[in-house]
């Protein structure tokens, strides 16, 4: 399978550069003259023909191989790693990077990405977000030439896992009172000795290289540390899982102890000082959810519309023949066609340099919130049946919650939206 | 500890008849003065000393006994019936009937009770809820002398488990088309044969008898049968439970499957026919959950304002500092506090034989769709961390959402409403 | 019509004391089986015999009087003074006051009348609402024997009209802020000088007593005054109306100006000091409106569904036929009986003793916010036709808005409760 | 004023044709890293340059022109016939159309000039869209080519005033169910006679051409007429205006009886037959209210904006500063951002010719829902100054309850959308 996918994608995807003229793909194609519901605002027409093809390489792999599995993994809290080498085979991580073997799409493109995995999951999203937004592009984006030569190439491949700790026990929306420090290492020259604890970390557990934040004692700001799992000795670094999860539980998430763990100088990364370099990578990545989301609202829909054609109630009509369950579903599929638009036209905004983080923060938030509502709306639809896990919108609803929360809660975003609309801020 | 609980409490409860003048217990109460978040608009007042005892001692039990047992029990999907065993000791079971050994009490005192108990778990209620209301309630009203004599008793105490098979796989909001059906045994003289699946059925894997509704095949009316487990030959009963819930997992669940199972004709309930007879049960059960539901919904606020208290966040600030946070506290307790008197005063007049099943469609509907929504809005106080179970409010939530959906489906109550206020169905 | 009502009512409203003991209605009443959807959860059942018939009393008033005035008032911006004399007349001013020739009834059954008289227009029980709670009763609560003996009978029967002065231009929900002063009289002794500007003051442009809220200079703190226009120096007092409201047109509002305006110190309060004066009487009126804006809701329930009924489309079907419509209507019908109750229960609190202003601010607040927005969801069932102005719902939408925003805006409310709740303030 | 716009835009507006290769106007532009509050996601970067220069015309034209009229108008209910006629002269009636002195520009500028008007006022966009879209529009579209030449060119200039006349008193969602006959005349031939009645007619009372849908009793099929005021004989054509609106009261609307009207069978649209005709007309009247009524929206916004910035509260903060303030306006912005990318999107697909109706419901339903929805907590900021009409929101609220509800009523459009999504349709 995933040959056949390999095949006919990374000609297109991994070897080609990105086209010298970007084309609107629909000047050759006839007039749909006909309303979709699986994409009711056309928004098919502002891609290009490379990132349609991107869509759906990422779209077959996701149906036919991550959607089999995971109905037992959430109910397992398994995560199968070799998910990430199977993606890495395909280009699909780190995909907007250029060179070091990833395949340098436009940020539309690897969005289109995270939607299709987001449609089967949001744990298989969000694990494959860590790897590619927050730590290859971290490294990318912050890293000195021989950590990206060191470890970029080996984590587009999937052979290496990343974890990105920021957020801690104690500082969650605040990442700015983190207690990690790093401080010189009393006897190893070039060497620092790093401490702290980090919660609610997605992959940690199975990292190879986890990229950790911490305030550099001698100058009180954060920077950021490459942690090789490998070259730690025992006893200073500990990930343990997080069981017992509400959402997520198809991905795997950990904390992050560090005890005086000795990290070489040359891990950290050389240039980038205080909270712009978490705030970067996290910035790429909500861009990513923005999309995912609208992945997982669309397959609660598609869920929901088949249930409720095929559903039967009250001499024998389809529940879809009654009003209130056509509102639920016209009120989702309006909100996932409005926030694919807007998340379409923040990556090319992105990709023209135009973007700025508040426009992510408003789709970040908007796409979250109108995900986790209507996913929760359409549940309805299927009554007392969604307490069968098998009908999937369950997992979806409690996974969007996650989605809602992480990498700033709403209410967060809310108030960076509402200090740049009025230039007050109102955090306190 | 129960034994403590049965000093003080049967006393009360199980052996004194209801007071012949019931009393305001306000009457010697010095005047309250403060503000107080836990009962907002003084509910209190509106209870006699005997339903403040009533709802004292279920909540100290439930407080003791069972809230340190849900969080495993939930995980795995764990039902003890030693539970209900524990609540008949203290009179918890049946508590509105009067007689063969029931307590006696009025209606929202045994709402009370139903609301000590979802204070915990939505799913605990829900299995003492279908012992209750639906079983017990059922053999009340609608058994033979005869019928009543041999289960109550021993339902009461909790000796005996009874599940209630209504719904069906292919008929859920419309019961009246079930497929079930009950033959003239054609062999055994002063037998039925049952035949039918029944399938989203609380307590049914451990239920000794089993209050099955079915169409007498000779008149194609609906009649209600007492399947009782230990008479069923092998292979003609089967309640396999069904897994990976995603909500009321503390409760257990499963399917009926009837496969020509002989049930005596001295079996059925002697009067009732056609859908009346379920529809009195599920009324009692729903105006229960009316209550119960107010129950989980004020322990999510207590949670949400404790971790909102404990939680720090910018400068040291607690969240509850935020008003972005009072405002779904503020939200949350307005509604808990009507949805408490709502259901008062429906009791009241169930008790003086003035509810209609309207009023309990609005109160069901209300204060499940309330609780719910409250439910989640509160979790976002709790960011990221509400992933973790272990602070209960993702637990509520996955819990409300089967609550809005069985007993009637949200928009089913609404199309009851709105039938009852026009005049006009649109059931379709 | 106003003496018929007269002999029927006055009979039992003004010249009888309350009655020694209170008792329930529903004791000799035969019981109710049937859902009703003007009172769906039997609130009526809650109510004594002389809440009953003041209930009675004035509805019958305000159908037979009001209703036919209102259309035209509110198109003309045209409050009659003539209106607060024939409520004068029936005693259902001050009606909570017992003495001066008030009617001394329960806090329910003032509030009843306010539910009578809105569920005509909030802009004629605005009007009440000042001259009965704000003015009446802050003479009451705070005057000397003789203020009340001066200014308390004539305005209980409406020959007298009152208003309150707090809100200043700059100061609307901080009170505390007020720059209104009283000083000394230079000259002439005995007297103050108050200056400062009040505005949104109903019935200023008509009233004959003003209270007005002032700091006085030597303490710095606020003091009620009651500033009597008759005795005011030509250009001292200026009370100029504002036009062109969006929203209760049809009650009189204005500005207060005052300029070195002398008043007698024998019309200051004599004892209450700060803003436990001001918001006593606001605390009053909130319970009021609390009760006041369920009239108005259920009076766009009771048009809403004549509309329905009335009304049709496609195939000849009413609109009531339409699940989409059913489900505004049980949504209102639902929110309109619970905030009866808790209004209900809140009074009842009131007398006795128990009510504190975080449950005035919570019915207040919820009762003013559900009433808005049903009103609105109600609207969209007339279509197109609600623009037409003789439906009324449009002005219960347009009024309704103001009940939400004065006497304390919902937010503001939302923020007293999140410090009742927490023991944090967030005001900032 | 107008003249300098004059000199200034037809340039481009009128006397250019369409560019031959349309161009995205960022190629110039230098990056705008800046977050802009008036335009959240860089919606401007979709548009061509003429696009935007139509636009700053229209924008410029109506902040100088009809932002002063406009309080004055809406209180006296006074539409002043001259500025159709202004509109004229720049160029921005039936802009959309290729020829007849029309400017011909793309559907998105079309539906810009419709934003900038209604940022001003909904009614005056109203008066507008019918004279554009529904009466120029339906000329284009069906007319003969005779009856092109006749009344375009003098249509465009503002010089004929249009009316649309398909909505009756007893049938409005449901136009189907028409009643409004035209028969053949039983004297004069080559003359229809029309009778019938139709209500909320925008510009009727000055309308000099009347489109009218009647069914031609011939063939029961439903036929377009061109109604010309100067032709009708006395008494056979009456168009009496409606008063007393609660919204839209800057526009003129109407009623138009007829009365046995002669009607040349020339003035019968050739061509189409039954709803399409009309329903393609409320298609593109449809398309300009979904970014019309974003307009209104943004201008709620800055209104909010800036009261909040500009009212203090509390210890001298700004309104500003409140966190249920901001928000307010973060969610109010969000969905003005999402609300413009989607309608520009359907007008790129509409020019090229693959939007399809139900596109159109989509962004025409959300976009009036969430304005409407929008404007009302944007309201709130106000508190009780909102009830000022000078602060304009309360008009736009009153406006935007009626763009909800013409051209098809949210809640059809809830069902169009949902026979489009499952193929069943639930009108009944």
């Amino acid at each position: 399978m995933s040959r056949l996918l390999c095949r006919q994608f990374p000609s297109r995807l991994l070897c080609r550069a990105r086209p010298a003229q970007s084309f609107r793909c629909y000047a050759s194609t006839p007039p749909i003259a006909q309303f979709n519901w699986q994409d009711p605002l056309g928004s098919k027409n502002l891609l290009t023909a490379e990132e349609q093809a991107v869509s759906e390489t990422a779209e077959q792999y996701c149906q036919a191989r991550l959607l089999p599995r995971v109905l037992q993994a959430y109910r397992d809290e398994h995560y199968d790693p070799e998910i990430l080498r199977e993606m890495g085979d395909l280009g699909l991580l780190g995909a907007t990077i250029d060179g070091y073997g990833c395949a340098g799409v436009s940020s539309v493109a690897g969005a289109l990405i995270t939607r299709a995995v987001e449609r089967v999951d949001s744990g298989y999203r969000s694990s494959m977000s860590v790897q590619s937004s927050l730590v290859m592009g971290a490294i990318h984006d912050f890293g000195s030439a021989e950590q990206k030569e060191r470890y970029l190439p080996d984590m587009a491949k999937g052979k290496l896992i990343g974890a990105f700790g920021l957020t801690e026990p104690n500082h969650g929306s605040d990442p700015g009172s983190m207690e990690a420090v790093a401080r010189e290492h009393p006897q190893k020259q070039g060497y620092y000795l790093l401490g702290g604890s980090k919660t609610w970390i997605t992959n940690s557990p199975i990292a190879d290289v986890l990229v950790v934040w911490a305030k550099l004692q001698e100058t009180g700001k954060i920077r950021g540390f490459l942690v090789d799992r490998k070259q730690c000795p025992a006893g200073t670094l500990e990930t343990p899982a997080i069981k017992n999860k509400t959402g997520l539980r198809a991905s795997i998430t950990g904390m992050i102890h560090l005890a005086d763990c000795p990290v070489p100088k040359a891990n950290m990364f050389p240039e980038v000082e205080g909270l712009r370099g978490p705030f970067t990578c996290l910035n790429s990545a909500r861009y990513g959810i923005s999309l995912g989301t609208m992945g997982a609202l669309e397959d609660c829909i598609a869920r929901a519309r088949t249930y409720a054609l095929e559903r039967k109630q009250f001499r024998g009509n389809p529940l879809a023949k009654y009003q209130l369950v056509q509102k639920k579903l016209a009120d989702a599929a309006t909100d996932a066609a409005y926030g694919v638009l807007a998340a379409i036209q923040v990556g090319r905004l992105k990709d023209e340099g135009k973007a700025t983080p508040e426009m992510i923060s408003m789709i970040k938030r908007q796409n979250c919130d109108r995900a986790l509502h209507n996913a929760r709306v359409l549940q309805e639809i299927f009554g007392g049946n969604a307490v069968s896990d098998e009908y999937g919108i369950g997992r979806h609803v409690a996974n969007l919650y996650v989605c809602q929360t992480y990498e700033g809660q709403s209410d967060i975003h809310s108030l960076i939206l509402g200090r740049a609309i009025t230039g007050v801020q109102a955090f306190v």
